[in-house]
């Protein structure tokens, strides 16, 4: 079998995770059992939450996952001179481990796992790359979507971003993020069919040249489709050419029965345009014609036209969107924090200059505490898995870092966020239907107050540990910390780290 | 036939692609032959050059285009409701026309056509979204490429992308652009696979954790590779512990007749860690150790550390390169430039308040004119294809917009930068190797002087209109403005362009 084209290629990951899964087997730990978390550090765009989305891809990835034939012979041939008997180990791969996930649509923080994955060393290093590949992207463009689509109420928002799309599959992946998070269409054709997103369009400049005039190529448009007409009007001049021949054709339209759909706006000074466009439409009687705008829009252009009076009632975002222009990457992470030892997960630690790059040791759930009273979320909190919470106990909450900022909360209920997805390989958790992701993302963001989803400046939404986390996070910190100490190193005394800090 | 997987769905398309198509053929007008040009308008990130790239993507999709079963069954059921027989139109739909492309490694620069598709108005539509979100984003990443190694110099590069990539395909895709512009290696095993590119990597901060200290850790990877062993030493402290560890498992492996061949530092400050680090190794006699820094470096980092007198040997580039995180689109388009009539092509033009975005009519050809005593390219001309240049005779070249700035150019070789790849549907180009791309890339680049190709501020290199299309396209402009004030259309006195512009 030819994994080459897939989407699925056991290959999409980097080298480093062969070389290391081969240096595990020819230490014989290649089925040590460890746990991974995947997370992120900083919200992009300054925002107060982040949408969950990919994880469907997730699964059905480590469904399909296997190496084929082909991908078998290209590592047999790369200068590591990998053994036979290893190759045939992949030859026979399947995920078998377990991943404990988030469901698509959550509002997630920094910091909290949105996946963990339990397995053995091998699978759990050879997926790292393109979970967070996938995870990645799918949440930077939900969450992208989602400060746009606070800006445009309830205005209609399509995405229209596939050609300027970093290649092939983010057009498609991007356009079911922008879906679940707010966005009422695509104009990607293989998106819609794969997954039921309603998919729209309007015609382009070409159609119109394509024309001996600009009101004949409005006609022709108009016959082919009377009843979904949006005509783009800038092609040679908005208002003294496309403007008035749309208006003459809606009013054909009308002499047969049709109402014109809309008109589009794709350059120039969308405010200015909207304003003269719509009066022109109201003095002809199309009042019921639509003005759809296009040109590099984003969650500031469109705030800025809606200040501004725009008369526009759909958006067609693109590049901005689809790229996440201001912030192409989410950073994402996948840390080991625990492996297995005396047949009990041992916690593990990575150290660095920068707090915030210390990683949170154990098998850990996420806990959202929503007030009973108010049904809004008060804060997550993350404690080692199997913990419970009392709901009917006040509960204290400081800040992992600055200690010193604490919050109560009483009357909650705590909701696990993290669920079993595959269990020993099998997945057993029921993928629900995208416009359910899309419901149960605008359920879950009623849960926070607009605090935390405003655009500009959000206030920061509590994601705590638990004490006992903190202690244990603290405890194996200090005796790394004691152990460099004691080892005292050659060579570590007369090169300190850099005394200036 | 199941195209759901596949990278080269039909459906990797906008939606309003499929209804011009069907407008079009209700209209009797689908098979209309027309001429269309790919180009980008302004270079990315300052930068004063592009660097070609995504051809060969392009040519294998155009080769395997067609509509499945599903395809189809999925459009039938839209609410258009297409007519049956335009949907055995697209059953039997293959890619017929002719494409015209400059090859890739080529320095490219804007609006100058990348590629002209001619063909029917159906099928010239239809693979507009592809090409553009192909060509657009391996251009993209090859032109960052092209700056972090003319920063780098002969310094080693390594792609580290994936995890940040968006999504699978550009990850995969993003690595060959790398590998074209100077990269030399790419952690992507599928673009290892599938392109030829070497692999590479060193192990991740999990690794160290996997083992009871940082010394088995390091250890039992140089057990599996003494010859090829890059110790990652940040994941404690990197030069408390680190280092001092690497330095032992080198002395380890030195007498077993092996040297270490690297670290790897991917945290804090890079000049001052490399520095001591250098030290370290070099008084332990480890001075042919490299030291290989990763951590979110583009061409600006890269440059600074160089400044700092960092002492780093090879670099690894993830998110910035494959991103390219400080613009994420080229922004290239594709515009209609002739139409068919009377069996001859009879040039259109689009027109915009932004003289920027006005087109250039015209089926073309690019000539790069290069000095022959120089061999250095003095300016590229845009020509009406099928015009010939006196290789004998001085040119005046002039600015299309600042038609003020001209200069004249002597003894030049004229080399047409458009070539045929498909005629009639027929692949007529043999696609070259990647290592051939790689040197004809590197061939072109030293065509140019530094003063273009330089990354701050570079000196803009001259493309030109011949005075023929130049006196053409003021024609086509002033005939279109005239019959839009001859129109005069209803509505569009009361209500004029805005009078502040």
């Amino acid at each position: 079998m030819n994994n080459n084209g897939s989407e699925f290629s056991a290959l999409h990951t980097d080298k480093y995770q062969l070389t290391m899964i081969y240096a595990h087997w020819k230490n014989g730990s290649h089925l040590d059992r460890k746990v991974y978390d995947l997370y992120f550090r900083n919200l992009p765009f300054g925002n107060g939450y982040a949408v969950f989305a990919g994880l469907e891809r997730a699964l059905q990835y480590l469904e399909q996952l296997h190496f084929c034939e082909e991908e078998i012979d290209y590592l047999s041939r790369q200068p590591e001179n990998f053994d036979p008997r290893f190759l045939e180990l992949l030859r026979r791969f399947r995920f078998s481990g377990n991943l404990y996930g988030m469901q698509e649509g959550t509002m997630v923080f920094p910091n909290e796992p949105l996946l963990r994955v339990e397995g053995s060393v091998m699978e759990a290093q050879l997926i790292e790359t393109a979970l967070l590949n996938f995870i990645g992207y799918q949440t930077l463009i939900a969450t992208k979507a989602a400060r746009i689509r606070t800006i445009a109420e309830k205005e209609m928002l399509m995405e229209f971003g596939t050609r300027r799309a970093q290649e092939s599959d983010a057009a498609l992946w991007g356009a079911r993020a922008a879906y679940i998070a707010g966005f009422d269409s695509t104009s990607n054709v293989r998106a819609g069919q794969r997954f039921g997103i309603p998919i729209s369009g309007t015609h382009s400049h070409a159609w119109v040249q394509d024309f001996e005039s600009e009101l004949e190529a409005f006609r022709t448009f108009a016959y082919a489709f009377p009843d979904d007409c949006v005509l783009l009007v800038d092609t040679y001049d908005t208002l003294k050419s496309g403007v008035p021949h749309a208006i003459q054709v809606g009013k054909e339209l009308r002499a047969k029965g049709h109402e014109l759909k809309g008109i589009r706006l794709d350059s120039g000074d969308l405010a200015y345009l909207s304003k003269e466009a719509r009066q022109m439409l109201n003095e002809a009687g199309l009042e019921q014609t639509k003005i759809v705008a296009s040109s590099d829009l984003d969650e500031y252009t469109i705030q800025s036209l809606r200040n501004q009076g725009a008369t526009i009632d759909a958006w067609g975002v693109g590049t901005k969107l689809i790229t996440s222009y201001d912030q192409p990457a989410l950073g994402a992470v996948y840390k080991l924090v625990a492996r297995e030892k005396n047949e009990e997960w041992q916690p593990t630690i990575k150290i660095s200059s920068n707090p915030e790059k210390i990683t949170t040791p154990g098998v850990k759930q996420v806990f959202r505490l929503i007030d009973r009273q108010l049904n809004k979320a008060r804060g997550d909190l993350i404690l080692e898995e199997g913990h419970r919470l009392d709901e009917e106990q006040p509960l204290t909450l400081f800040h992992p870092i600055h200690t010193y900022r604490k919050k109560e909360v009483h009357q909650f209920r705590a909701v696990e966020l993290l669920q079993p997805m595959i269990l020993q390989g099998e997945q057993v958790y029921e993928l629900p239907s995208i416009d359910s992701i899309r419901q149960y993302y605008n359920e879950q963001r009623g849960l926070f107050w607009e605090e935390h989803t405003r655009l500009l400046n959000p206030e920061e939404y509590h994601v705590d540990l638990s004490k006992d986390l903190w202690d244990k996070k603290q405890t194996l910190l200090q005796s790394i910390y004691q152990r460099i100490k004691n080892d005292n190193l050659p060579g570590s005394e007369d090169h300190p780290q850099n005394p200036m800090i």
